[in-house]
Formats: C-alpha cells, sequence, structure tokens
C-alpha cells in the first residue's frame, strides 16, 4: 500500500509552485524540528514534529506536545531522524521540502543522504529550483525536451549509460562530482542505467 | 608577488556583507558571462567578462565590447572558464562570489571544483552563509569557538585529522559525502591533515 509523507526540513521554506504543490496535496506533514517555526503564519499544519527538538521555540512544544518526536542521537542530523521516523511509521513515499536555501553544507549534505534513504523509502527532494533524485540501478525519468539535467555519482567507480541526454555517457564513469553536471533532456522522458553504486540526479523544473 | 581577483559567477547576487565586502574591496572583477546583468544597478563595474558570452544581453555585448574574452569550449563551465582566464593573466588569489543561490545543480558542482582550481590558485568562495575552499595536505584555519564547520572528502579513501573540532577526526576515513558536515570550531584556530585527495571546507560566517 503507498503512503505518502511530506517533509518539512530545516532550511529555507520553499517559495516554488512546484514545492509548495507537494505541501498543499499533503496527506501527513512531519516538520524537522525547527522547521515547525517556518509553518507559523501559512496554512500548512505539522502532524508530526522529528528531531532533538533543540531549535524548537518553547510556546509551540507546549502548543504541539502531543505530536513532538524526540530523539537526541547525534550520529543523524534532522532530516535522517524525520526520514527514519517515516519509515518506522511504514510510509512508503516521502517528498522532502525546505532542504536547501540557507546553511550551504546543509543542503550539500541533505542531498548526498538522498542514496541512503533510497535503500529504504521512495524519496523526491523538492528545492526552488527543482527535484533530487537517487538510483542505484536503471530508471526512466519523466522529463521534457530541453529540461535541465545533473547526475552526480557518488563514486568515481560507477558505471553510468545515458539515454536521451545531450551529452550521452555509454558505460562511463564520471572521476569528479561536478562532472555530470549541466546535461540535458531531448526527449519527454531520459534514462539512466548505473551499477557500482548510488547516482544522484537533478531534474530543473 | 600576490594579485588578487573577484569573480562574479552566475548564481544569485550576494546579499551578505562578508560576500559583499568582498566585491567591494575588489582591485579587479571577473564576470561569468550573465553575472554582468547582475552588476547593472549596482556600484559594481566588471573589468572583464569571461564565458560563452550566450547569456550576455546584447546592449551589454555592445556597452562591454572592449572587455570581453569569449572561450566557447563545452567541456567546461563559465566559472572554470573565468579562474583559468584569471591564472592566464597570473592573478595569484581569487575570491567568488554569486556561485550559489540559484540552480542547486549548479552551486554542487562549483563547490567541488573547488579542488582543481586550488591546483593553481588560491581561490575562496563567499557565499551568502559561509565561505568554501580546498585544501589537499595540511591546514590551519582561523576560525572562532563555536563556528559551524563542515568537511567534505572527495573521495571515501581521504584520510583525515583534526584539531579543535568538536567531533574529531584521527586519520579517519568519511565513506560518504554527508559525513562531515555538521561540525564545530573548538578555538580560534582549527586544523586539518589529509592525505590522499582533496578536502572541500566550509566555515559558517
Amino acid at each position: 500500500m503507498i503512503k505518502k509523507v511530506v517533509i518539512v526540513a530545516n532550511g529555507a521554506f520553499p517559495t516554488n509552485p512546484f514545492a509548495l504543490e507537494q505541501l498543499e496535496k499533503a496527506e501527513f506533514i512531519v516538520c524537522c524540528d525547527g522547521a515547525v517555526n517556518k509553518l507559523t503564519g501559512t496554512s500548512f499544519v505539522p502532524d508530526a514534529i522529528v528531531g532533538d527538538l533543540d531549535s524548537l521555540h518553547d510556546e509551540l512544544k507546549i502548543k504541539y506536545k502531543d505530536i513532538l518526536h524526540h530523539f537526541s542521537d547525534q550520529e543523524t542530523n534532522d532530516l535522517t531522524k524525520a526520514v527514519n521516523w517515516c519509515k518506522d511509521q511504514l510510509f512508503t513515499e516521502v517528498s522532502i521540502v525546505g532542504a536547501t536555501g540557507l546553511r550551504d553544507d546543509h543542503m550539500i549534505g541533505n542531498v548526498f543522504l538522498l542514496p541512503q534513504y533510497t535503500r529504504f523509502i521512495k524519496v523526491k527532494m523538492y528545492t526552488d529550483h527543482g527535484v533530487f533524485t537517487s538510483i542505484s540501478a536503471s530508471q526512466q525519468y519523466k522529463s521534457f525536451k530541453g529540461q535541465q539535467v545533473s547526475i552526480f555519482a557518488t563514486n568515481p567507480q560507477i558505471k553510468i549509460t545515458t539515454s536521451n541526454l545531450k551529452y550521452p555517457l555509454n558505460n562511463q564513469c564520471l572521476s569528479m562530482l561536478w562532472q555530470g553536471t549541466l546535461n540535458e533532456s531531448l526527449d519527454d522522458y531520459f534514462g539512466l542505467k548505473i551499477s557500482g553504486g548510488d547516482l544522484v540526479v537533478y531534474q530543473e523544473y
């Protein structure tokens, strides 16, 4: 059974319509810790708040006391705590919003956690400019002609074959992280086939 | 002889005082291609414009015809074209601003190009939230107690030893890119010693 959830991470609150649409149609909203401060003044209401709770304002701790889930583990960040909690609640598909836009190191960290999450849950990260996903085998992506696409290999040994991309790869490796950026879809879908690791994929809206 | 330059990349124009200060004290300003559009209406004037020039408005192409440097190579992005041009002009230190804030894939690509640039020029990338640098050996960083610090290993074999960081590493590897995020300086300096590759370092302002 498909069970969908939206996680609001603790970056900048989304402004892009595609990202906001995720919240608007959400059946269940999980807020990372301090992110709940950012829902104040919007029409969105958290169904659960997950994290170490150290960045949650005191009045909100009282208001939301029944939906707080405290995890103090220092080995994982708040986004990972939230994704793990969603897995435990048997959610099967997660859309992450608000994971970018403030601290650049958090943004990079969050993006490159996607492969780890993808091992146990279907996940998409919607930013104000595009969507990040992760794959470890083959996938065909819905796209459009001219869509800007970037792929990031999480290790230099990953062999990648593309179809319908402007700069094709044929069983080739990307020895550096920036080398798969600035590609472009040639049609209403493109394909990626990989072996030897995980790929993070970015599609501009 | 030290010869300093500031490169304005084609992301969001900086708003943070530390990033803007780089422009204010700049002796020479190089604009990546379309970034020059963003200088219009500011007090900053480009000394050189470098790139494939395909995103430069026509009236600016005429206005700046004497300082345009056209490179059409499709294997490098505009930021790399600008850094390479600075190297050829014998600049020795470059501050990059405006490399983040719009497309997330460009931001990641730009950040992980720093190790490549660092091989031939001293480089710092100032974002609206912090500063990125890259090292391949040992370095002591000026810091302050409580400064948020993240390190990104560009391959999982790099051995890292830290000093004065809250979560220390002792000749250890970071097998995944997110694992060195969310560290913190314990004093007015911290140290990093690495072997086996390049590290990208982020210090929050």
